[in-house]
């Protein structure tokens, strides 16, 4: 029996792999992406998912169309259109399971065996996995404070006739924190006009911003219908109900209904009524707000006890909203020897060596802060401070 | 803006597109392979939904692992066990999104560029769909009323090199209703073992059986560990929570966990957490009993009724469980041609072209039989059946 070329590419995520150890509750882990449990509305939950079942629990619980039900994707598109500027109507979403999906869509949508993927260096693991398994390679673009460097994108894609999908993930990226200006986003939007690139704008954190203006989206420059965007109700809703979102130009997301008619026919029909009746009925934007607090004391306190534990040569990010930050060491210091020690304190992170598809820099991890516990925060990153002294 | 290749390849589902067309509630549909909704146990859902969000909403809204919930994992190793004479545990088993992501996965698993996939012919169409994005072609294989012509099989693997994948549907099949018998059975795992090609075991209906006994599956007569095989829940539970499994050995099952990964993370958490807690507290043989009598009796009324209205030159098969029948038009008819008369007088069916992956055998389509109430059956059957007759 032989297996697909592809396979020998694949790799367990590092992160899924690490969440596996870190699920004993003694151990304090800065590792997953995880929202705060404790902040879903559970009894709300209950609530709609009765009424659902009251009201239309035979189609609730039947196939529904690919593109997924029309009153959510109503609702995300007003929703985008307010937010980030763009001029989206329901058929220009289609319902993904959770915006993981619509990078795989993507990637079955764009990608060729040797085609070229530009993405920020570092940049999402799990996305690189995604597209890997169509046979892409990555070329990283240097990332500074504002955003993607444009300036090496243009010259990166004069000399790559194969570049095929540029992937940024403009708001709180993962794994550094940081987000774009509104010039690197006009910026790119000309540039993915200018040669005829399609641009996926992953943002599955734009929501959730503890300070400063909203900016408007990438695609709200776009002229010729070359970028989609991904939004998903993980981290402003929950996780469990893995619904997500592709948005684009209408043309582009009849390939993409198309595509997932192939892979999996359809969402959760109930999850998708579930969670409209949830909009319908309660307040989102106080429930968001209640995140955000939430998330950004977390922060605070995290940057906090790192600036008073950490090393002085050790450097950090220090993000707008989202849930990661960034932490750089000293060269020569690998993330990965310091996670042993940590793991032995039980307390874990992510290295960031994964983050960065053509590999190295692994003097780098990333923090999440949002899934720990306020004493938890201190206490952790006091350890890893510990730890990290003891690299000295 | 550049598409990926397989993009030219990938169309509509003829069944997706005629299911919106049959939306209206004047047709009469025998077009989907939907359930009966009526049969949905909508109360006790209700209650396992309430249970789960009280026991342990958190648990049931957040991420989970790639493999899936472990108790319902268990449940289903028992379950195939005791009908299929497989040996799993729950290691065994992932949860996927609904059986047509088992597709998509193997697919991604085993599926180069240029490779070949040995099918029945006729055979499913969204597996046509599923497997093609990977760029392959397939090779039909004849089939009678016993299942697959094993000798055609063999021929075929002997001159063809790039023979990647065998996929069939052993029980009630799709489109054609037929059960292969259990020499077939044992002969494909044979052919299996000695030429090293991984067989597709898709098992959607195979506890819809009205008569006749149940047969071991294909898998367990594997001795080589190239045997996956597929199941889901929207068959004897519901569709719309998109909950299925692939089954296999555990070192092939860990290829699968790394490609759903990339894929989509993981399968709807809560949904699982209802669908096993449904088990517990339910008696879901009871249930699927209840489903298996409607079924059967729908079908007794739709081969009556066909007997009774087709004209003698139509021939169709009688299967003895699931929810499909497959009719053939004397040659020369062709069924794309019957379903437009047929969509005037508001009823609809698949023309069977599409499930020939190479095209061909206009002559023939699909009725499926679970999905309109009785009077419907005989209504909507006479009226093809009054058109059948124009075509004489």
């Amino acid at each position: 029996m032989k297996y697909a070329k592809r396979m020998s590419e694949i790799k367990a995520s590092e992160i899924r792999e690490l969440l596996k150890l870190t699920e004993q509750p003694e151990i304090i882990s800065f590792a997953g992406g995880l929202p705060a449990p404790e902040l879903f509305p559970v009894n709300e939950i209950k609530e709609v998912c009765s009424i659902v079942l009251e009201e239309d629990g035979r189609k609730a619980l039947q196939y529904t169309t690919t593109e997924g039900f029309k009153p959510l994707r109503e609702w995300i598109a007003r929703r985008m259109n307010d937010r980030l500027e763009t001029a989206f109507d329901c058929d220009n979403i289609l319902i993904t399971h959770g915006s993981q999906q619509a990078l795989d869509l993507s990637g079955k949508v764009f990608l060729d065996e040797g085609d070229v993927v530009l993405c920020e260096s570092p940049t999402y693991l799990a996305a690189i996995n995604a597209f890997r398994a169509y046979g892409c390679s990555f070329l990283e673009i240097p990332t500074d404070r504002e955003g993607m460097v444009i300036s090496e994108l243009e010259q990166t894609i004069q000399s790559c006739p194969n570049a095929k999908l540029i992937y940024v993930i403009p708001d709180f990226q993962n794994p550094t924190g940081r987000t774009w200006n509104l010039e690197r986003r006009k910026q790119l939007a000309e540039i993915s006009a200018r040669y005829g690139i399609a641009v996926l704008e992953d943002n599955p954190y734009g929501e959730l911003r503890f300070e400063g203006e909203v900016l408007p989206s990438i695609k709200s420059f776009d002229e010729e219908g070359n970028i989609l965007c991904t939004g998903t109700f993980s981290k402003i809703f929950c996780p469990g109900y893995r619904i997500g979102w592709i948005a684009g130009d209408k043309e582009v997301i009849r390939k993409y209904v198309l595509v997932k008619q192939g892979t999996d026919l359809q969402c959760n029909t109930i999850a998708q009524m579930e969670i409209a009746k949830y909009l319908e009925l309660y307040d989102i934007d106080g429930h968001i707000e209640k995140i955000r607090q939430i998330y950004k004391n977390r922060r605070d306190l995290a940057v906090q006890t790192m600036k008073e534990t950490f090393p002085d040569s050790v450097t950090f990010t220090n993000p707008q909203g989202g849930l990661f930050l960034w932490v750089e060491l000293p060269d020569g210091i690998d993330a990965r020897e310091v996670l042993k020690i940590c793991l032995e304190k039980n307390v874990a992170f992510v290295p960031g060596g994964s983050f960065f598809p053509n590999g190295g820099r692994e003097n780098t991890f990333r923090i999440n802060f949002s899934n720990m516990t306020e004493d938890r925060i201190v206490d952790g990153l006091t350890r890893i401070g510990n730890v990290l002294k003891s690299f000295q």
